[in-house]
Order: C-alpha cells, then structure tokens, then sequence
C-alpha cells in the first residue's frame, strides 16, 4: 500500500551498494591505519588510542536524532540518522553518525535489523545484523561467565554468605526465547549444585552491555565492571559485587575487544559507529561514549542516535550518557511521522506485526493535528534540556502533501525548524533540506543543562523527570520499591542518575495513552541498581527483558541461495 | 619440579614472538590477499575458494598426530603438533599445521589454553584463547536459535506432533557452568511455553561444532544442518529435523562465516590453521576437514592433530574425517611421554589439577618398560590403518635419559622410527630429530585403508572397533542400546560410520584400567546419532557434556594490569 513496498528490498540495496575500503573511510575521519583492526571486509575496530590522538582536532557539532513517541512498528529514527549523516555530508558538511548495534534476536523473531533501511543503511548490512565482530557475544560470554562464578560460590560452600534467593543475576542469550524467562537450574544430582528459580534475559538486556556503554577506557571499564551487584547476603542484605565474586577480572579481557568501537559506512560512504546495543526497555537505549568521544573529532558533525521517543531515550542520552561523555549536544532532532502522529489523535489502533488499518491510510492532516500534542510535549522536553529542536518528518510513501504540511505548521507554531525527509528513497539527496535546517540550527549556541543535578535525592530526580519530562502530576511507589530506595541510597548509590524504565509507546506509564496525557500519577512498582553501568532504573509497569517469538519467526525464511548468498535478511 | 616450572610463562613467550604480517604467511602458502578477510591483528580468515584455486599445487605429506592413552594432564599432542611443523620448516620442509579451537570453557576453568605451548605455541595466543573470530560463539547462536524454533513449535500448537520428552536437542554454552546440566525451562505463565525438563551443554558437544568440521562446503553444511534430527513423534517416534523445524536456513547463514578456516601463526610463523572444536567425549574431537582440504596444498607438509589416544582421536580422524576429506594420511605420530608411560605400569595414581606424585618423578625406567604394552597397542592401531607410525617423546624436565632410552627400545622393537622431542623448551630446533623421522617415514608408500566399511551394520562396525582397537573381547548392549541400533538401521543411518564415546583415559571403558588391558567387555549403553555431522556415537559410561568449575577457576586469576595488558591467561 505504501511506496515502501515498491522500491527493492533492503538486501538489494546493501548489495548493490560499492563500498569504499574502510581503511579511506578511517582515514576521512583522521583515524589512521595503525589504530584500525580489520574484522572481515569492509569492518573495522577503532582501538581507544584514537580518542586521545584525536584531541587536538576541532570538534564537531552534536546531533541527537530522538522521535516523538513511536508506534509500535517504529518511525526511523535509524533510517533518518544514516539519511541526516549521509545529508550532511551531500551539503559539505562531513558527518560521522553513531548508532547500536543489532541484537541477533529481533533479527531472526521479527522483521528488525538494524541497519536503517532503504537508500539510508549502514553496510555490510549482513555483517552489521550478523554476529557483526561478535560484541554481543563477548558480552554474553561474559554475563554468563559472571553468573557461572555466583553459582560455583553457591555450591562451594557460599563462603560470601550469598542468599540464592537474592541473586539477582541472570543469564542471557542473544536469541528471541520464551521458554528460558523462568526457568530451575542445578537440578539432578548434588554435584550439579543447588536448585535454584532464575532466567535468561536477551544480551542487550546485559548490565554488561550498558556498562560497556557508559565505559570511557579499558581502566573504567574494569572498575564499573568491580562494581557491578550480583545479589545480596542472606540476613543483613548486603550488596555482593563481581568483585566479590572475583569474576571482574576475567569479564574485562572477555570484553576488551568489545569495548573497541565498530566502524562501517553508510551506502553512500559516511562513516558509521555502530557499537554497544543497551535495551531501551531497562538501560540507557543509546550507544556508546567511546564511539562518540570518537566520532566527536572525526568531521564537522556527529549524528548519534537515542533510542524510543524523546522523553526516553534523549532523557537518557542528555542526563546520563552526556554525563559521562562531557560532550555538549547542539541539536535535537525530533523524527515524527504522520502515521504516529495519526495514532496519537487516538482514533486509531495500530498493532506490531500486522500492517496499519486501512483508514490511516486516507488523506487526513485533521487526524495529524489532533494528535500534535505528543510532538509539542517532545519539543520541549528537549527545549528544557537547553538543546535546539528540529522537526523531521520522515516521509512514507503513503503520505499526502497536507499531511505534511500540518505537520509543518505545528512546528512553525512551536517555533521550530522543519523539514520533510526522504532519505529512505532518495538517501542523502532526500535529506538535503533536513540537513540544512540542521546545519543552521547547529549555529545556535547551546545552552545544554541537565535536567536535575545528580547529587539530588533519588525521589526527587524520579518526580522531577516523571513530572517534568513525562507530564505526570506525580508518583506513587509500592512499598517494594520504597524500601529499594531508601536502602540504595544507605548503600551509597543515591548519586546515581535514574534510567526510567516506563513504556515508550505513550509519554505516560501506560502503552494504550496517546497524544500528552495528563492528570495521571506514574506508578514505580520496583527498583533496580545498574552499579557498574551507573544508573538506578525504576520499572514502571510490566518491562519484557526477553522477547518470545512469533507464529512466523524471521528465522525460518532466512537461507541461502544456490550461489550461496544469504537470501531473507532484511 | 619440572624445568617446565622455570621457563617464561606462556604468555610472555607468546608476546615476546615476533608476528609476521598474516598476509605474508597466507602468500607463503598459495592463499592470496583476495582470499584472506583480517580480523585482528594476526588472524585471517580464508575464503573457501582457496580450495579449488590451490588445486593444481602438488598434495603435501599429511601428517597426524595422535599419542598413547594420555594421564588426566594430557600429553602435549598440541606443543608436538605445533613444534613438528616448526622442526619441518626448519629441516627445509615448509609445513602448516591444522588445530583444533579453543573452547573458552576450559580456557576460563582450569588450565587449557590450546595454543600449545612453551617455544611451541600458536599466537596471538590471547586471540585464539579468547572469542578468537567468534566461530564458537556462532556455533552457541545458532545452536540455540534452533532451540528457540523448537521450543516455539511445541508452544504454537505443535504441527509437528513432537513428542515433548523426546526433544533431543539440548542448548549451548561455551562456559562451565555445572548449573545448567540439568533444568526446567517454560515455567512462570503460559506465554512462557510449558514447562519442560531439558539442560545446557557446552558448546563444543552442539553438533552444529561436529558438523561445521565435517562440511566441505557452504552447500554442503546446509544439507547437512538440514538432516540434524532434533526429537522424535509421539506415538511413531519418527525423527524430526532441523529442516522440518525451518530452522536450518538461518542456522546455515549464522555459520557461514565460522565455516572458514582461521589463519595464525606459530611463534615461528608456520601457517597454523586453527578451525572448529568438536568435543572429543562425543564428537570426533579432529578440526576441520576444510581446512585440511587447504593446508594439504599449502606446503611439504600438513600436520594435524587428532584429540585423545590413538584409539581414539585417530581411528576417528582414518574413519570418519578421511573419509569424508578423502585425503590419504602418510604419517601419525605417537606422542608418548615418561610420565604417561609410568602411570601404564599400574604402579602410580594422577589426579587432575594436581601435581604429579613425587614417587613418579624419580628414575625409574622399569616403571617406563611396564607400561609399553600401552604404546605397543597404540602402535599397532596405527598400522592397522596402513599408516606409518612415528615416535614422538615429548621430553619433560624432569625426565633421565635412561627412561627415554627405555621409550627408544620400545619402539624400536616394534620397528618403529623414534626421537625425542624438545620442542617446548626450544621450539623448532628441539624437533628437529623428530622432524627428520617424520621426513623418513613418509617417504615409505602410505597404504592407508579403512577400517571397516562403512556399510557394514551398525553393531558389526561398533565390535570391530572394539575388538580390533581397544583391545575387547567383545561388546555388550543394553536393552536401550539395542533399540536405538534397530531403529537407526530403520530410519536409514545404518550406513553413517561409528563415532565411540569412551573414556580416553585407557583403552578400555574402564578409566582407571592402565597399559593394554584384556579380558574385557564393551559396554554400550545408549546410542545416540550426530544425522547432519555424519555419525552414530554409542555411549560406553559416563560421558559429561557440560564441564563444572573447580574451587579456584582459572577466570578468577585473569585480569588486566595496570598497562591495560592481559594477565593470567595461560
């Protein structure tokens, strides 16, 4: 129904695409071939020396691409990176985007790679969605090394005095699996350890992969990863680290490769970061500081992506990431569609995996409007951070002229630049007019500020990020989580920053609001300590850290040809 | 006690190695850059092209080494293979060599780093004992995606009909983690799955690592995952594969990349392929049969190492790996050593994890001569197959002279040839002597033969193996045994070749059995069967799958230091 259906498939396009030699696509960025470690063709590790011999270069201007809030099919907010970067570059402004990397599961459960799409992808797309140079497998191995130790302490006697009913590390894999969310391990003989009632979670959902996230050298990554809880003492409740456990040491060398940042190239040669992955749902949802204390000195502009809508991920990226960095974001792109925009006038339901309903398909800039609220809640929860906003309206081929110009005139009201994108059918040349409003935007001095000084109680950044950035008029915690609270603040964690664990489909803590609602409470039903990564994250509502697969898994039309190439992978 | 004690760590030698650019030992071999995909610095891997485009090179001498029946500490067959193909290039025979990888389970668990060792190692040895390019964590991906596709059956209405206690296919870690042997999965809510009771092994065991060293290409690793039988019916018990699960495609495209061969290097700079790990306890424990299918036109000479005894690793490497490879081996070398030898006598007691009893350490080449038996056996397993046999001593510190002598006298009369080797302490130049044996012997004419055809039945097969090579009167079935053989010979497997899981640590199925034991029986009791690798695997005793972790695992000694540098890895 969509002209999206119409133009060739994303494989086509990555295949067809002629790839500079990634050591020229290094070199464009000043990073030489002695800080370059091939991984097969056309990828590349940047080893973290390049942060330092960088130094001396100017820096570049900071872009955030954040959204409104999404459907739950996604509105491009990676498409629109790799089409801004690959504009950018088409206007004379050499851009470096950063963005995540793939996890594995929700490329084989459903449709989901994550290589943007269209004539805006990162290349070699079958790399990038494939094991890439196995980051999330180190950090499996690593998770799982770590969880391995706690249970060898178990049944080695628990000299620490662990309460296995308070461990509270799981496993992961980088599978889509249903069946291992709840699962008994150390059952049959006693040799195979105590029984106990645990899970695997998917690897983005490792506190190892934010950690790696958030780590600024080999050195912090070593300390976070010391830090890191595994569970609590029996009787006095005492948090038990990796440390403890003795297993820090051997997770750093498991993950030393995986803390080198990745890089590749978009279709139209814009050098690409593609490192660390953290799960929106419970972690930051942003990639890593190393790629962006990289990619900052590498061209005249940056373009790094913050996963979800603007009042998660840009949260996130604005009060913890940028915390750790010190980089000063100097715009904020705010991708919006007109079919999210649709969605927010609640007149429709849109559902992950079945195509939109027919009449949101119709010429209709009334339903447009009437769900504007949510763009203008979302420009100025950047707005407060002190960060530009700029409107791009990522065009589907469904979309109507008045569509779009309602969309316009919302931003014109705001007092916001605007641009319509077609990078996914045009590449950069369809985000020319996007990358100049951004170029223009970048002219404004920033007046970033964090939303609440860290050094605030953990209740108040809550409320303040919950009343402020959400529009909730307040919260309410159970016992449970009040309980966590106090005690993380008499563990000595209450300087950390909050990564809220909320919904993405609504500004609310729940899925089924549209538009900016208000007169609500936001209810904090627990509370986690990320220690290592650095983050306390409060779940609002059910949080899923394992996705199951479909009737219809990705995996089972994915093969190869009889050329032997790989047919199947979006 | 041993000088072995005195030398410079691993590690530091293997730092300390002077690394040839890996595309100069690739030229060295025929493989050019257009072949070659770097990943890292001194690691390749090698485009299964180079196959046909190296196939108008004359064939090199094929070499495999295999040992007596090894203590609980091994026998340095890893050092032997590493120092013979350095002794080789040396005596003006440039040789490759072909290893198995490292499983990081062991690796992080108790000492096993296999990448040899001492002046005999293959570097960089942090690379390949750690993730190396990431083959084993793909075999780990895939091996549970096809777990997740299974299990998504059995939730999704099961079409299948598949009988939910005769799901064969376990899951995969490539740590050891005693705690997942055995667990239930599925339980929490519906949406989880049903409950089922199932177990982890680690990774080596998945016979997606067994069929990813049988392959001999892309094409033909798809078929093979495709016939993978992953359970049985309910009620028919019919077998139910990969293919029908619509899982093998995916499977095939997330090991397309671990198919190719690794290219290291030796401290010397021999070519070392190193490339697929199949657990010895149940698989063939040999790598892979592409990568021999390049180094066999690489140079004068291609050593291969075969796990376990002779009766083990190599009468799997004649019967099963050649067979499919179709290459002709001249040579196998026995490694023995002193310390081996004496525990044959019967007189002594090793223990894995601990020091060699002070007792065996004194002079005493009686205790040498009493346990020949073993060597003689193993010898005459060789000769079975029509290959000559060579002596390799693998000489320790601690070692006389006169015990060596007794090794000496031994094999020659059994008209074997014989050298000591020294590799470990002086690499290349300490197996020269070695190496020149080897050169002699392969000069013979090989006149390499099967040892059974494959076509004989399923038990005929078992008890010539049996008989012939372990030395047994004859073999015993359990009832359950005997139901599995009738059913494979039904469901068309009679033809597959026997892949014998017994203890490596004699020659009988009794581990604590030294020398030749005779007046014995075989007892089988199960059979399993490896469809897509190729095999049928009866089990004779306790074979573990998924090793535990000891009081004092190797990860909790590696770390970085204070140069950001790796310590503690062996």
């Amino acid at each position: 129904m969509t002209q999206r259906n119409a133009t060739p498939g994303n494989l086509e396009i990555a295949r067809d695409a002629v790839l500079k030699p990634i050591e020229d696509v290094a070199a464009g960025m000043g990073v030489g071939p002695h800080l370059l470690e091939h991984y097969g063709r056309g990828v590349a590790k940047i080893d973290l020396a390049a942060i330092d011999e960088l130094s001396s270069r100017p820096a570049a201007k900071y872009v955030v691409v954040s959204a409104i809030t999404p459907t739950p099919l996604g509105e491009g907010k990676t498409t629109t990176t790799v089409g801004l970067g690959q504009g950018l570059t088409r206007i004379g402004r050499p851009a470096t985007i950063s963005v995540r990397q793939a996890s594995m599961g929700p490329t084989l459960g459903i449709k989901g790679g994550a290589a943007g799409g269209g004539y805006s992808q990162v290349v070699p797309m079958e790399r990038l969605n494939v094991h890439l140079t196995g980051d999330l497998h180190a950090v499996t191995a690593a998770h799982n090394q770590l969880a391995a130790m706690i249970d060898n302490e178990l049944f080695r006697g628990n000299s620490l005095g662990i309460d296995p009913d308070a461990v509270t590390w799981r496993r992961v894999v980088d599978i889509n699996d249903r069946a291992l969310r709840d699962i008994v391990t150390g059952l049959g003989p006693r040799t195979n350890g105590p029984p106990r009632q645990t899970g695997f979670d998917i690897t983005a959902a490792s506190e190892l992969m934010a950690t790696l996230a958030m780590a600024t050298s080999l050195r912090d990554l070593r300390e976070r990863l010391g830090r890191i809880v595994i569970g609590y003492t029996r009787g006095s409740g005492e948090p038990v680290t990796a440390e403890q456990v003795r297993a820090a040491g051997a997770a750093t060398v498991l993950l030393r490769e995986a803390l080198k940042p990745n890089l590749l190239q978009t279709i139209e040669n814009t050098p690409a970061l593609v490192h660390t992955g953290p799960f929106g749902n419970i972690a930051t949802g942003n990639s890593s500081v190393v790629a962006d204390l990289i990619g900052i000195r590498s061209g005249d502009y940056l373009v790094t992506e913050a996963g979800f809508g603007a009042d998660m991920g840009a949260e996130r990226f604005f009060n913890i990431k940028c915390r750790v960095s010190g980089l000063v974001p100097d715009v904020a792109v705010v991708v919006a569609t007109v079919r999210a925009l649709k969605l927010h006038s609640g007149r429709h339901t849109v559902v992950a995996g079945r195509p939109l309903p027919l009449e949101m398909l119709a010429e209709n800039p009334d339903d447009v409007l009437a769900g504007a609220d949510n763009l203008r809640k979302q420009i100025s929860n950047i707005r407060r951070h002190g960060v530009t906003p700029v409107v791009a309206i990522n065009a589907f081929g469904g979309d109507y002229p008045s569509e779009h110009e309602a969309i316009k005139q919302v931003a014109a009201e705001a007092g916001v630049r605007c641009a319509v994108s077609t990078h996914f059918f045009n590449g950069g040349a369809g985000a020319v007019e996007l990358a100049e409003a951004v170029a223009e935007a970048a002219e404004e001095p920033s007046e970033f500020r964090h939303l609440y000084p860290v050094d605030a109680g953990l209740r108040e950044k809550i409320e303040t990020i919950a009343t402020q950035i959400y529009g909730a008029d307040g919260v309410e915690y159970t016992p449970t989580a009040s309980r966590s609270l106090d005690q993380y603040e008499r563990n000595g964690w209450g300087d950390l920053p909050i990564c809220m664990a909320k919904t993405h489909l609504s500004l609310s803590a729940d899925p089924t609001l549209r538009g900016a609602p208000s007169g609500w409470t936001l209810p904090v039903r627990e509370v986690r300590a990320s220690v290592g990564a650095g983050f306390i994250y409060p779940i609002c509502g059910q949080m899923q850290t394992m996705p199951g697969l479909g009737s219809d898994p990705a995996a089972t039309h994915i093969d190869i040809n009889d050329d032997g190439e790989t047919i199947g992978l979006f």
